[in-house]
């Protein structure tokens, strides 16, 4: 049997009902009962396509056909069922009901397959305030003593909230992710920004996740009176932040590799209508798909807030608070994918790359890994209103099953 | 006997040792003990030269030479004597000791000088919220029930704090300021901007106090995910805050007049580091000295917002918050003043015009009023690093006697 639309909206249907916030978006903290019941819709149903499951020390689900065992090396196939709060329908849930279609419509069929669907814990880190916990544990970085620190919002940490669902912290090692036991990890999500949508791309390669850097700038002038102080004679730190700001945002486009650079927030002192702003602080979220790219973007970053502080005598600083490395998927599966839809008369697929991280970013250091994205709708995420098209998440499960069978 | 820069050393020491925070500045709420302190010493003093105390219903303190009975049409000059928490020690304090000067040498000598130095009540707005309250209540600009809904620190209203101080609510209306009595009002202050002192000029005569005009700007974009957006499909209300404080800095200077244009308040809504911002409120404090300037800057700076909105697909709002016009100095009584200090010797005199509002603001639509500006240091000011030389302070209280005598 092919791959089922039908089955695939039934599933968004049935998880989407799994929410603390009916009506209002989908509300799936990790370990909570709907997070559990949306878990067990998904074992059941691959349990009834003749699955076996397998719950790692670490929280993470998996699910295989009861023919390939435990030490036979199989696809990966996976993602996340545990949402922000108010969140999407199809966020994380693609990736897991893609595999989990492949599956059944292998079983329909009597054919084997050998792909493990895996349901990652906590990827949000909206329920222990950091994301991707369930990766990051299997795969070894972050340790016990880590997951003991992190909290939900009943004050439960990592371990303990997971108990029950087969968090394990004596086993957490042996249990430990073994690249030489799989063949590849392949994700699918949706894009959850618009350029897909507005490009009309209904499926793409991605071929890196972004690198991101982080900064806490602060800008140092002087308060003074907003009527008695001309304009030639202040240290305005807002408007010295505001010249950067826009600057930033100038700067962005012209490094290339569709990199972005964000401020999101900003705190100014004494903040006093009839003040002259003293002290200025703002982040500045710094993403692209390359390293080479990050480090050029932060120098010039760095260097155009030094320049804009120096000119208008204000002290400033510019501290470098998070710096992760951009992440290539592996070029082999990417080929691999772009064949597949070849075979099914969808050449050449577009590329792209991620600018959010994935569960895919973890793994793919330790596995050859890659993604395919399905367009969303005006790039709406983390959003009751997130939307992608039905047909679109089909052709992407469709290029998997051809990949992984 | 000539004017004393000693006796009005001896006053600005003897003045500043009456704060609630020593060695921290002036800090002088009005009705308080500090307060009473330095105006029973300023009364203290004015008796000795002779002088009749009488406290007007609104709480302002008048002093004359006995000589000139309550019916006689005499000058005012006056500040005031509260201050900001941590003020400096020139702030109203020299308006104040000024005039207490010209009659203490004036008395001296024996002779006649029909002048009245007034202690306005609650200028600064930092005691009861609202500034130039005791000359407002005087000239009736605030009644009895406005007056009764401001309150301080320990939760008393204006008539309730200034009962022990000489207010009394049925006396408001009969005691009001009559114009009739009054000669003119010349009002002595620093500057507190840092022109004068730059320039060079310890004396400035000030023609025009700026008008004022107050905007709330709301800016309203879409939040989405700083990491998946590309820059091209962003809505981001901060970025556009940016270009639009960016633009008002650099229109103020291009109205003239010493026009000026500040951002001194900023919300960022969700303010969150990896959230593309989409709502963001600033403040606009707009003042210049001619309504005509301030006609033409309004125009601008609502359309330079409604430019960058429209262009950046921001929906935007620009509500005006408060409008307070430009206030002439009375050009005969700045005749005066040059000529004065012509005959000083120190002739002639530059003009400026006041970015700051004073107790003269509230007196010059009903009153020929004037001020002389003395220099401040650098400009700083609401601060305990304020200062201003003691020569220029003796030349203003000079030329204030020649007006008067």
């Amino acid at each position: 049997m092919p791959i089922s639309a039908r089955r695939l909206q039934r599933d968004f249907d049935t998880i989407a009902g799994f929410t603390a916030t009916p009506g209002h978006g989908a509300s799936r903290p990790t370990f909570s009962p709907t997070w559990r019941a949306a878990c067990d819709y998904v074992i059941a149903e691959a349990r009834a396509a003749g699955c076996e499951l397998r719950v790692d020390a670490a929280g993470n689900i998996h699910l295989r056909p009861e023919s390939h065992r435990r030490e036979d090396c199989v696809w990966l196939s996976g993602s996340h069922l545990d949402s922000v709060p108010h969140g999407g329908n199809f966020d994380g849930v693609l990736g897991v009901v893609a595999p989990l279609e492949v599956l059944r419509a292998a079983h329909d069929d009597g054919r084997d397959v050998p792909l493990e669907l895996v349901i990652f814990a906590e990827e949000e880190g909206t329920t222990f305030g950091l994301g991707m916990l369930g990766s990051r544990a299997w795969v070894g970085t972050l340790d016990a003593a880590q997951l003991a620190t992190v909290c939900n919002a009943p004050g439960q940490n990592y371990l303990e909230a997971g108990a029950p669902h087969g968090v394990v912290v004596d086993r957490l090692t042996a249990e430990q992710f073994r690249p030489a036991d799989c063949l590849g990890l392949v994700e699918l999500h949706i894009e959850q920004g618009a350029a897909m949508w507005k490009n009309c791309q209904p499926v793409a390669i991605v071929t890196a996740i972004n690198g991101r850097r982080q900064y806490c700038v602060e800008l140092h002038g002087m308060a003074n009176h907003a009527g008695s102080t001309r304009m030639t004679d202040r240290r305005d730190a807002l408007a010295g932040a505001a010249e950067a700001i826009a600057a930033i945002e100038r700067l962005a486009p012209t490094l290339g590799g569709a990199a972005v650079a964000t401020v999101g927030q900003i705190h100014c002192l004494p903040n006093a209508t009839n003040v002259i702003p003293e002290h200025v602080t703002f982040s500045i979220d710094f993403r692209a798909p390359a390293d080479k790219i990050l480090e050029t973007g932060s120098r010039q970053l760095e260097g155009l807030v030094r320049e804009i502080a120096g000119r208008r005598n204000l002290q400033a600083t510019c501290e470098l608070v998070e710096s992760l490395p951009a992440v290539a998927m592996d070029s082999g599966i990417c080929n691999s994918l772009r064949r597949a839809a070849e075979r099914l008369g969808h050449a050449p697929l577009p590329e792209t790359t991620s600018g959010a991280l994935h569960d895919s970013a973890i793994l793919a250091p330790l596995l050859p890994t890659a993604m395919l994205f399905v367009a969303s709708r005006d790039g709406i995420s983390h959003n009751s209103a997130e939307f992608s098209r039905l047909e679109d998440m089909v052709l992407a499960t469709e290029i998997l099953a051809e990949v992984v069978r």
